[in-house]
């Protein structure tokens, strides 16, 4: 998602430096070989320069401002190695999704845990969150994208909303910065429902042809799930909306799909991740969060505003943790899946 | 729908007659000659018997309940001719989608609508609906369906859900009866929108590919409006999120779809319709309806619990009006599905 802002940011003129973490030195030179991230599918425009990480701190001094486009799996990385040392006045986006569980077992966003451990150090600082509806590849292509960008100051929020928008990238800033990391946090982990209801039609011999009612099935617990998560944490309605058309985009097109139907088909979480070898999935590690922290959550009895937690209203992220963690079979605990009259 | 669901309902050992509208004597004709519906891919079970509409007086008596398998074409016809004259001890279900925008302008379900009606008649009639999230295909198919009914006694919903209920097909009850008549009834207009954005890419020389970023920034949009007014009548989470699972099994699979894509190709509303005949269009009825009962309630400042009705906030829903009904290009106005600080 990094190197896909870097095409509607050099439309608008922007200066672009781009810095690798150590674990891309090889694509970092093979960037500065052929100006071409080997992992998307065109060569950067002209004009960018690239680095290696240990240039860092004399690449970024001066800079408006720094996206960091790191996964999940770098976010301590992340905190520890750039933003523990970067100037205060510097804004920083973040395209960070999933979410940590403290050694409490509350839950929190990764901006929201950088942000806490930053104050024990005296740094001050409120990170900018940049979440979908959207892939990367397709905001690479010029396809029409709607995205969204949150965050404390309105003229920080203006300045990238100027940097970003062309004829095809439509950006909507909220306030609703907890509703933002929350909802683009939540929908790898749930996408993988819908995405396994196509994987298990593709088995061998399966008793049901794939279509789409199943998948509309999945995507119906998904939704209510994912909405019992956002009301909890106070996201607003928009946000909601945005995180349940962030389902839609990662069902019908990202690697949480490709990675879904494997596993319906059958195969473990270890060998759909080889399958899809330097693939980042943030999906396994959204599911992990997720179930750990909502179980702690609900052994404890903790209130929200919409009553106890309760494990039992959450059976498909159980059952995707049972699946990815426990070998568990895909197919769907369908009766789970219905409600009834309260 | 109403064909679909003899699938089930027979492999439960239901009793089952089919009795068609007076629009339906050459399908009727056709079952009784094959025992197949020409509109459906598989024969009937066997077992069910099937009848002209002017016997429906000697064959409906005595049954333990009516499925009403019409459109929201023929809502008024069945008000008249069949609500009318059933015997008030038979309950109905209804798979009716759609809305009626009435004199003063205020907006009903069909249900609602015909309630009203019969009372003034002095039959006292409450309609049972039974809707999504599903397409018809998928249902004969055999594939794992999760449906919803609604409607006033529990022990009529616990006698359908034990008709209906598969070891594919799902059955859920809620008691709430006005969010689920309005999620299926609007999910068929906005679900128009992604199937645009489809067929906008397919356009002779479209200036974009076709990706998923482009549906899921119409999504968006349409989850928006959807859940304004999903809310400003009443209806409750899980209605608002069987909505929008609706919404997705119908831009995925549904004949919305193909009417939707032709629209954005560049056809007109007369040859789309052209193109897809014999198939019933309920987004087209839907899409009037709604778009004329937001615009008067807009523009008498219609108070509800969530602010004034405002029209620039349906966007979305005022597009589809001037591509259907005054010939509007059907590429999305992209600035005005972003939204802003507030």
């Amino acid at each position: 998602m990094g190197s896909a802002l870097v095409f509607p940011l050099s439309m608008n003129g922007v200066n672009i430096r781009i810095v690798g973490t150590p674990f891309d030195r090889e694509v970092i030179d093979e960037c500065i070989r052929t100006g071409s991230n080997p992992k998307i599918s065109r060569p950067f425009p002209a004009g960018i320069t690239f680095h290696h990480f240990e240039d860092w701190k004399e690449v970024v001094p001066g800079s408006d401002y720094v996206i960091g486009g790191i996964s999940s799996y770098g976010a301590e990385w992340f905190l520890e190695n750039v933003l523990a040392y970067l100037p205060e006045e510097i804004p920083v986006f973040t395209v960070v999704k999933g979410l940590r569980v403290g050694e409490d077992g509350m839950l929190s966003t990764w901006p929201q845990y950088w942000e806490k451990q930053l104050a024990t150090k005296g740094l001050h600082r409120k990170v900018y969150m940049l979440g979908g509806p959207g892939i990367a590849q397709d905001i690479i292509n010029g396809e029409h994208t709607v995205t969204t960008i949150s965050g404390e100051d309105p003229d920080v929020l203006c300045m990238m909303k100027e940097s970003l928008e062309t004829d095809s990238l439509h950006v909507s800033r909220t306030h609703d910065v907890t509703g933002l990391e929350y909802a683009v946090a939540i929908k790898n982990a749930y996408a993988l429902g819908p995405a396994i209801a196509i994987g298990l039609g593709q088995r061998p011999g399966a008793a049901r042809p794939t279509g789409v009612n199943a998948q509309a099935a999945v995507f119906f617990q998904a939704a209510r799930e994912m909405r019992r998560i956002l009301r909890t944490v106070g996201a607003e309605s928009d946000c909601i909306s945005m995180g349940l058309a962030d389902l839609f985009v990662t069902v019908e097109g990202g690697r949480t799909r490709s990675f879904g139907i494997l596993l319906g088909e059958g195969y473990s979480l270890e060998e759909a991740r080889e399958r899809l070898k330097g693939i980042t999935l943030e999906s396994i590690s959204a599911v992990k969060s997720l179930y750990e922290g909502i179980s702690i959550l609900a052994q404890r009895g903790f209130m929200t505003a919409y009553g106890k937690v309760d494990m039992a209203e959450f059976p498909l992220i159980e059952h995707l943790y049972g699946v990815l963690f426990h070998g568990k079979d895909a197919e769907f605990p369908w009766e789970r899946f219905s409600f009834d009259l309260s």
